[in-house]
């Protein structure tokens, strides 16, 4: 059987995780919000009309944070249609997804629920169709104490206390020519520098998120980031990132090898950023915000599964199988790998639409393959990222030509003394046996390994089965002479957990 | 003793002086509305709440015109906010200047006050936040007779007669990053273009005052004027200059020279504005408004002086002593010598932030050391500018190099006969003589001299010795064969008046 | 005693490193070329003038490339002066140095001295006042076998083998203002772009060098050196750096983290290529040529110490304190820490000139302190770099921070099994131990410690005592249960030789 090595030291860090690249998104888009988080006549409803079955998967899945309103939403977006008696709130036609918005779900249910899911919330606002005045205004409905016009209003609508939001996203894809008010680098590098200075002078606390590209294929990756950041780099922390990824024409291989892409993407990024702090001579770096990511199935078909104008239709429940859910896997390996530059990343969505959860209106609400890769890496891949060098047998893809076989992470807690290595097998059809060298922690004892593979690859969860993909307790992996060995299935995600002496 | 002279001759005119020279500046800034112009609690309140002290002091400085409602204030102001029952204005978060804002005060009030100060309002837009649509729709509430959604909601305000506001400033200091709505020569040249046009659609008889750089040193001076003129010069009558003078670390000498660089600075201007007309190749002529003039001390330290988000706070109370004063009637000479191409000047500001009067909550008002110059210049510095060719013995200052002692100005007043000669003696130590060559005005007499200057150069007014600065009458200088000698004490400020058989 | 730490571990390997980092630079300055490399009437000069006591300390020094023949002289040089009966050859005014060129060494010359010393040429050409032709037609000279015009020239002329001439530089510090023609980076860009294809018409094989930024101050770096790889990206191999370091104002903390800074530069240059790389879509990478490096003193007041148009001045003739050889093997340490990405580097220049080794007209030739950190590293900084990551104490430096105490590079020789480690103490005045955790190398066992240090740090190397300043031998450092101790003295390089069972 093939062997991949890795070695495993917590003398080599790649930097502290932060909790917030467990986060996720929610956007008013099909049923992520009705139907998906709330829906007042469920079985289930609480007192606010929130699924309380929903609210008990976002716990348990551990999503940190959370992003709202949008998503291509924002951009055409007025916060204020969607504060006050919900009786009086406008019915709107909402351009980006060509549907009836109601309204009945704005920024104070949204904190509202956020404290039900023990979340943090991240809000972004309309850099579409508004400007400077009416962010900085929703920065004072939602964070300033009380006494001025917008947090009187608050307090009024029966949020006495500010919603302390402190992550902001200055619009959303304003790159891509699908945006209702896209704009140039330039345009919008100018609009976000002037927004972000009149939302600092509401709330100094803020931290600013600014658009990057839509995607690694936009015509202006890149130069987009380093126009954005000469207008914005003093007055910015971060800089955004989204990613999806299918198989195109069946190609498999290439697709099981997608976190290759996100590892150039990031490291693309990254050097646009680096590069704008030698050009302009500062010594503060931007971090980057991964605030949309998943494998995403049916985009370019929803406009053709639903009459335009109704109410929170059934559009983008993408149905995820085991191999999405591997790839999933190895998504939240690229994340973890770059753990010193990522800061923030947010998987899309949270339910329903392109989403780990999935419910049913009045019906019940199930986790999808793809939420198992991610409870158990947020569960466990906490601490610091390790640089691990992986030495790999090789598969062929036809997008990025030869890629190891073995995609590996590994994170430690030094304060508990937690190991956790993150191992997916690209291979469809080899096992592959991991070895990993653990000399530098002698106090090294397995607690389990847990993987997710299936002899049928295309396996999906759905209502009436919806344990049918769930990661699998394997056989305990040998561990001798500070060397571990496991063996990793075809096609497959793992997670070998040990634990060590704390330091 | 030192001898300076100059030439009088009415043959050598530089040009008319626009009475519109003699403006000043009110913005919600500090206490220069609460507690300035308007204190509906104080004893002297009259029935709109306005303080009568206050009214009294602008009468008599001789105030032609005042700029409102910002500065800084502006570019996040909603004019809306101002109008309408009291009771019913909200609350804002002011960004600007981080103060809770009441809007106790806004159109109505300060057209009302205007016209008991016998004082044109000189009536600025907000293009920071905001633009076109709503600077046309001030247009209309302003100036439009009735019949019309804003002029009727002015009529119902209680103001059945239009307030006819004709000189207008596109925004404020656009070129400042500090500024709310910051903007690119190219993107203000283009928005101010478009609200002068729609503001003239409204009302074709306005004038227009484009924002030109609010200092000289900013990184575009001299760029931004010819660039946002080449967008606005058809359509704009006026660019808008700015400048603020103080001592910097302790260098007096060239404190005291501040006037070179207001000359320095207006012909850098006008000259812009005839590169432009020359590029574009039009007949037309853009004169200057430097629509905010004054010593400043207090300009970087507000913020660390009072909490956010209070009402009126107590900031940027400069004390004036009798060396600002001096300075301040230096300034008004450069002001005066450049009135063939400026024609509005605005001191900033008029009461308490930056002013030539202070007052107390509930207290008096009292006359600081620089209103005298101000009130001196504004009776007697009518008709026409003369030009005068000092000769003059040299200072040295560090910043602008060997300047003349002698900073003069003479006005002549083609009805009433009536000569008025200005004269600073820069030197910290000697006095000077002046020597006036009027034989072009045999029929001249000498009426008086009075100069402000003091032992103490730090001698400052106070509410308690509001008076311990004061002009004070000198010896009648000798007149002769035509020849005028009069002694100027050190660091002092003089005006000399004739009289002469009107021509 | 304090104590910085280290894990040496070859599975954490940076880049494996290419001998011609350990490249050097002959420019026609100074006493480099005549009475350094070439000097026909010297006792120790062989049949083609060439001081064989040169390059006797070249050898031994280990140098795998010279560049040549600039620097600042390319820009002004004609190669064709170069060629032909020496006796033919023109007298030129050279520009750059304002000296008087004789021409007696040219490309042939320079050829055949580095077959003698067992050197690799680096050629540049002329992009300061020639172009695209003559590049391609010095190629044509160098590397085309025969029968064309430039190929039988060099036949003609004695050199019947092409010179096999594979690296060359596209000019030379083409950003900086000083360089006779100097380029904006579009001007400099296109005019590369073209001259390499031309040169890789003639010659398909070629490695070629685009200019980078002169130094990390200039006001274009980082932009300078996106905006030339944007159009000669797809033509060229690698972009160059060049940095010196002397203390400023006598700040010593600073100059010994000079490695910080060239950190920091390779850093920054790094992410610029790698933007570059996204925004053109590109997979290929750029590598870095460092071929200007070194401790530079004598840079401002080169051209008070000698009359103009003379022949040879003896100017930049630096001497090398044991200090300065100390921030020599620091920034060696740089380089090597940069081995993914820096390929090349040249050290500046061979001899006299800011240089290693110092000669007299007539006399001998010595090492100066500089020399011994360099020709151990070269010897043994070979194999791979690793990662390590030091756990050091902190200096305060005012340039940089505070900066770790010890700067530390391990290169391991997989074929041989050995390990160097290389460390810098930069405490001025406190020993430091250095513990390095071998655990990974169980078969390692000590070799030597020798170290660079001197109760006096101002030490240097005279004719008269060429060996003040050498490296020392140091008490054989402690191993054992897998782990290293050594003392740095303060002020110290160091080399710790370990040997390994070759794995």
């Amino acid at each position: 059987m093939d062997k991949a090595s890795i070695v495993v030291d917590p003398a080599f860090k790649i930097g502290d995780i932060d909790p917030r690249i467990r986060g996720s998104f929610v956007e008013h888009l099909g049923r992520c919000v009705y139907g998906g988080i709330y829906e007042p006549d469920h079985p289930s409803a609480d007192e606010d009309g929130f699924r309380t079955d929903v609210l008990e998967l976002t716990r348990e899945l551990g999503v940190t944070a959370v992003r709202y309103p949008g998503g291509n939403f924002v951009s055409g977006y007025n916060w204020e249609d969607g504060i006050g008696p919900k009786a009086d709130r406008p019915r709107r036609l909402e351009l980006a997804w060509k549907t009836l918005e109601t309204n009945q779900v704005g920024v104070d249910e949204f904190a509202a629920w956020c404290r039900k899911a023990a979340t943090e919330p991240i809000m972004a606002v309309n850099l579409g169709t508004r400007g400077v005045a009416e962010a900085a205004e929703l920065v004072e409905y939602c964070n300033h104490p009380a006494g001025s016009y917008w947090s009187d209003q608050r307090v009024r609508n029966g949020a006495k206390d500010p919603h302390g939001v402190r992550l902001w996203c200055l619009g959303n894809e304003m790159d891509g020519q699908w945006q209702i008010g896209h704009k140039t680098a330039r345009e919008y590098g100018l609009l976000a520098a002037e927004t972000a200075k009149a939302m600092r002078m509401v709330d100094p606390s803020l931290e600013l998120v600014a658009c990057g590209s839509s995607h690694r294929r936009m015509p202006t990756f890149a130069s987009w980031e380093a126009e954005v950041l000469e207008h914005t780099y003093d007055v910015v922390d971060y800089v955004s990132l989204h990613s999806y990824y299918a198989p195109r024409n069946g190609d498999v291989a290439s697709f099981l090898a997608s976190g290759v892409d996100m590892d150039e993407m990031i490291e693309a990024v990254v050097a646009s950023c680096d590069y704008a702090r030698a050009k302009l001579g500062r010594s503060k770096r931007i971090d980057l915000s991964y605030d949309e990511w998943n494998v995403w199935y049916s985009g370019g078909s929803w406009q053709d599964t639903v009459d335009p104008w109704t109410e929170a239709p059934p559009i983008l429940q993408d149905e995820y199988s085991v191999m999405d859910a591997v790839v999933v896997g190895s998504l939240l390996n690229s994340l973890l790998r770059h753990a010193d530059r990522v800061k923030i990343a947010c998987f899309a969505q949270l339910v329903n639409v392109i989403a780990p959860m999935t419910t049913e209106n009045g019906g019940p609400a199930w986790r999808q393959s793809s939420y198992h890769p991610m409870a158990l890496a947020f569960a466990h891949g906490v601490g610091a990222a390790l640089r691990v060098e992986p030495v790999s047998p090789l598969v062929s893809t036809p997008l990025y030509g030869d890629v190891p076989q073995l995609d590996a992470t590994v994170t430690y807690d030094e304060s508990s003394g937690a190991v956790a290595v993150f191992a997916v097998n690209r291979s469809l059809t080899e096992p592959l046996v991991l070895s990993a060298d653990l000399r530098s922690l002698p106090s090294a004892r397995v607690v389990e390994h847990v993987a997710l593979f299936d002899s049928d690859r295309d396996a999906i969860n759905t209502k009436d089965a919806p344990d049918r993909v769930v990661p699998r307790t394997q056989p305990a992996p040998s561990l001798a002479d500070g060397r571990l060995e496991a063996e990793l299935p075809p096609l497959s995600w793992s997670l070998i957990r040990l634990t060590t002496t704390p330091s």
